[in-house]
Order: structure tokens, then sequence, then C-alpha cells
């Protein structure tokens, strides 16, 4: 069996991969269960449930939960059309690849948005946030929680205080580490903060989910052309009732429910963190003892997503190959860094020894590309 | 067991819903298969499969096939804002609610356009169309082929030709009938048609398509501010690889590929429209035949969801209410219609013998509601 080809009976690679990332049985199983409609009381109760379930998630009791049949890249956009006014100024701190494609999105969107880049491999840090806020006057500040690209970690638990002091609105992007760190939405002063199924849930893609805060949705009430799809307070108003403006993603709902009621209830939540510390701290150890540097800059090391420097110089696209060839699948570097960089994901159900024989494999395969 | 509270288990009513509908157990399946990621062979692979059978499927081999994750509603919005430039002004031709949430979508987004409202339970004639397009310029021309309120199927095969007459581009909602009707794109002239998973092909919602054609690329790249998540060009671009640019609903792709075999290789196109076509005649015979009037004119009748005028002034709420109990499902009348009509649907998978067995049903029912 190759698994370079698509097979009509389900893909069976395991995947250390930032996502999509390995669905659990269980949870495939929740797929193939038979839905009703989405304008009706079991399609309610369940969209009420899977909310109250997130708000513990995020420990919010100010924001509202957002369920949306998109990928997480569309409510980027969301929070760039319903949140920068055209009198406003926005600031953007990417620090890699994700970072910067929010940040084109402004300008797509014909938005007013200043740029702050951060080194790839760098962090953002509080006193860089601080300086720039300094400067000029911002209305919203987008940043990247946990970048895939470079395994960048930023600290919004220091920077969203400095945010809030400044009176501006806090975007983060949490798509590749929501419900694998603990994110404290009222504490750290989050506004919007969005992630998609297919990351530390271990869902698989269809469906993506955020908070918004109330400040958010009376911003977005003075802000003309928001469109349609994207628009928050038509969201809003239809998830009073729990409900969505158009028919949603039915089989994610139900799955996403299955598996709060795991992380909250069976893992628990501290445990799962945990779990995905140490996961992504064997991975650091693994590439250290192989000869190479970790990519990331101390101190801002992700949890999820480890990206590693080729400083080895081997043949990164060839292990990848090799690697597949096996059954098991991780990720060259993203754009620029491809080739020069390689990443290796533990999200969501991936335990340390399904990692262990992981990294045993492409170990033993290490030595046929260098 | 209450079919009106969410069941851990799965819902297992039987749905005569225009949409979402009945799922068959050998599609369900498909969605508990393990899937892989997005940037590989195995996913470019069923992508470019899908994308040939749905070309077959609409009859065009001008156009490309974008898959989308998110609801039809989304592709309804990119046809606005990929198509309506700031110089350009629109025709709508609303003939019921979705209709006319099209044409408030162009204003959601700030577009010039002019809304020809089609009473509700009439057709859009050939006629009319003509009429319009004589009186000013319009770049697009947006058409539902199949009102899902009003059950008004309108004759685009016939307005097509008109439109491309008059130098305009053809926008064609068939959310609730692709895969129900025969559509033939190429030779109707139609430069966008869309449609949702979850209505004639029997899959759960979550995913929607669309053919669109050069012409319609062609214009999109004169067009600014048309976003990031419905910017054609972009889908146009990750289309040539057979990718999407953010991940998509992998279940849902694999589903539809399986859903494509069956209808173009075992059922076949035309049995499966032939079978659409009797279902809604054998509905609305039924209608009459218990003294009901069906609410859309002659000519113009839907195959694939019949809207029932409540001449009989019944308790609509009562019998729907009722009839979940017994474990089926249908619905009221859209928005303003509700309580003055009621609407059956037969979409997707539904058998006659399936939909005899819930006529009887509801039709004891009706005593007790009268």
């Amino acid at each position: 069996m190759t698994y370079d080809k698509f097979d009509p009976e389900g893909q069976k690679i395991q995947l250390f991969t930032p996502g999509p990332v390995y669905v659990p049985d269980w949870i495939l199983k929740e797929f193939s269960k038979p839905n009703d409609t989405h304008r009706c009381n079991p399609y309610r109760e369940l969209h009420g449930m899977v909310k109250k379930k997130m708000q513990k998630l995020l420990h919010t009791k100010d924001s509202d939960i957002l369920l949306w049949t998109n990928s997480g890249t569309g409510i980027m956009e969301a929070c760039i059309r319903n949140l920068i006014g055209p009198d406003d100024k926005a600031i953007f701190f990417p620090c890699g690849a994700f970072g910067e494609r929010w940040a084109n999105m402004a300008e797509e969107c014909g938005k007013n948005a200043v740029v702050k880049q951060i080194e790839w491999g760098k962090g953002v840090s509080p006193e860089i946030v601080k300086e720039e806020l300094s400067k000029d006057k911002y209305a919203v500040v987008f940043i990247t929680l946990n970048e895939t690209s470079t395994g960048i970690m930023n600290p919004i638990w220091d920077i969203g205080p400095i945010v809030k002091e400044h009176g501006a609105l806090l975007c983060v992007d949490a798509v590749s580490c929501m419900a694998g760190i603990d994110i404290d939405v009222d504490k750290w002063g989050i506004d919007v903060v969005l992630a998609s199924s297919q990351k530390c849930f271990a869902l698989p893609p269809g469906l993506s989910v955020s908070s918004v805060s109330e400040a958010a949705f009376e911003k977005a009430k003075t802000v003309p052309n928001r469109g349609s799809y994207f628009d928050f307070i038509t969201m809003k108003k239809k998830s009073e009732t729990n409900e969505t403006p158009s028919t949603p993603a039915i089989p994610h709902l139900r799955a996403l429910n299955k598996m709060l009621d795991h992380i909250l209830d069976e893992e628990g939540p501290e445990n799962r963190y945990k779990r995905h510390a140490e996961l992504a701290a064997h991975v650091r150890e693994w590439a250290k003892k192989q000869g190479f540097e970790v990519f990331s800059e101390d101190g801002y090391h992700s949890n999820t997503v480890v990206t590693i420097r080729n400083n080895l110089n081997i043949n990164v696209g060839l292990w990848v190959k090799k690697a597949i060839e096996k059954g098991f699948r991780f990720v060259d570097g993203y754009g620029d860094l491809k080739g020069k960089t390689f990443r290796i994901a533990a999200m969501g159900e991936i335990t340390m020894a399904m990692l262990d024989e992981f990294l045993g494999v492409i170990t033993t395969l290490l030595a046929e590309v260098k």
C-alpha cells in the first residue's frame, strides 16, 4: 500500500502535521451518525451545549461563542471586515507566514493597516507591542498566538493587558493551539480569538470557532460594508437562539460537542495542556540530540508545533517522502523556509507512545538522507 | 424516543425537508473514514476527481469547478463581490425569500443593484427578463433556479440565451436543485452556478460547489475589494493544482466523490432527474387529492420541493409537530408564508416508497389538525 495516492477506504497514514491532524476513531464515529436539520430543537440544543462548553474551555463569561462553517481563514477576514472602520488604523504583528497572510487580508479588504514585521523565528515581545502602540492610535491589534510556520508561541497573556491599556481591540489567531494550550479570554483581555477544528481539537477540517466580546460586537455595529457571510452582527443575532444564519456543518458540531466532553470531563484541560507541552518538549529534545537546532527563539517555543532548522543540510523533501512510504507524514518548512526547516506537530490526541514510534522511524531514515 | 430533542446516538428522524435532507448510510460511512491532509497527493487526486465529475454532471467544458468550505450563501456573496464592479449595475429577479436574500447581500456589500421583484408563487418568465434587460445596461444578472420558499423552478434554459444576447454575466442559485434536475452550464450560458451539499446531493451540510466561467474569472480580475476568502482569483489559482487556498472540508469532498460516482455511473443522471420529477409530481397530486392548492404557478413547479397553500386553514404548526412525534419532519411555510403554506421536499436519495410511507402518516394526522 502506498500512502501517497488517494485511498477510497480512507487514508491510514499517521499524521504529525500541523493540521489536519490524526482524528481518533471515536470522533470519526460521530461523523457517521444521522443528522437532523438546523432549524429544529435538537440542533439548537446541540448548538447551545457547544457554546457553553466552549465558554468554559476559554474561560469567558463576557464573550459569545460563534460557530462558523468555513476554515479559520474566514474568521480572520471577519475580524478585519467587522472591526476596522473607515477612519480607523489597525496594526498587525506578523512573525511568520500566517501572520503575514492575515496582514495581507487587510489590504485585500481595503483597510488601513500598519504592519510591524517581526523577524521569522523571533516572538512578539510585550515590549515591542508597547512601543508600537505608544507611537500612534490603533483601533485594533492583530496577533498570532501560535505561528504554525515558525513554531512560535506569543505571550498574549502579557500582551493583552497592554493592548487594553491603549484602548484597542485585540484579535488573536489561535488556529493551531486552541484546546492545546490554556487560553483565558477574559483575563487576557481578548476580544476575538479564533481556531479551526482540524488542529488541537482533533476533528476533521470544515468548522471554525471564535469567541467575540461585547466590545467587538458594539464596534462592528459602527463599521459599514461588513458583507454578509462574515457579519458578526448577523451571526450574533442568530446565536441568541442557538442557530446560524446559513446551514452549519452539523457533523462537525456533533463531533465538537463530543470532543469538548472529552477535554473538559475525561482528560481534563490541565492534563491536556501538560501533555501538549511535554510532547513539544520531547520533539525539541529529540531534535537537539540529532544535532539539529530549534528554529524558534528560547522563551517563545510553541507547545503544539516544533519548527526545526535544517542545519545538518539534509534532503528534507526526500526524508519526508521516505517517511510517507513508512506510513507517517510530517512536513517540510513553510514557504520560504522550505528545505531550510522541517516541522513536527503533536496536536490533539497524539500520545507520547505514538510520538516515540514516529520519531524512531524518522531517526532510522535520517541516515539515508544525510 | 422523542425526535425533538438532541440524540447523542444520531437523529433517526426521516427528513422530507428542503435541506438538510436524508443522508444514506453508505454516504455516512464515507464520513467515518480517516483523512489525510490537504497539501498532499492523495488530496489533490480526490479534488481533481471531484472537479472532473462535477464538470460532467453540469455539462461544462469551459467552466472551472470551485469547491467551497462554506454554505452556499458564501458563494452567493462571492458572486456579488467578484462580479459587480464599482461602475457596474446588476439586476436581481427574486421570486421568493432566497432570491430576496441574495439581492439584500448586494446592498450589504455596497454594490449598485436593481431589484425586479416577482410576486411570490410566480416564476421569472423569459419575457420579464427580456423586458428588464432592454431598459438599461446590466453587468450581471442574478436568478434563482429553484426557489426553496415558494417551490418555483425558473426556466434558466430559456433565460440564459437572453442574458447572453445582452452581454451580461449570469449567476444562478441552484442550491436546492443541482443533482436533482439537469443543468447544462455551457448550453444555457451560465457563468456561475452554485449549490450546497445538503440538498439533492444528499450529503450533510458543510460544503458547497460552483462552476465559474472564463468570462467570470476575467471580470473578477478587474473588480477591486473582492476580499480574501471568497476571492474567485485566489480560488482559481489553487484550483489549477487541485487545491484550495485554506483547509477544505475533506470528509465532505470524499463523500461527494462517492455520490458523484453513484449519480453518474450507478443511478444515471437521467434516471435521477426523472425520479425527482416523479416524486414532486406525486406530492402535488397528493396535495390536490387532500383539497390543497399548489402554491407555485403552473409551468413553474419545482421538481425538488413542493410548496402547498394552506387553503384548508389547518393548524400547520401542530401538524408538523405531530409528524415529528411519528418520526417524520416536513416544514412550515418560509418567513411570511408561515402558517399560510407548508413544504414537502423529496430530494437526493428519497424513493417513491419512502415518500408514500411519509404521505400516509401525515394524511392520517391531517384529520387531527383540521
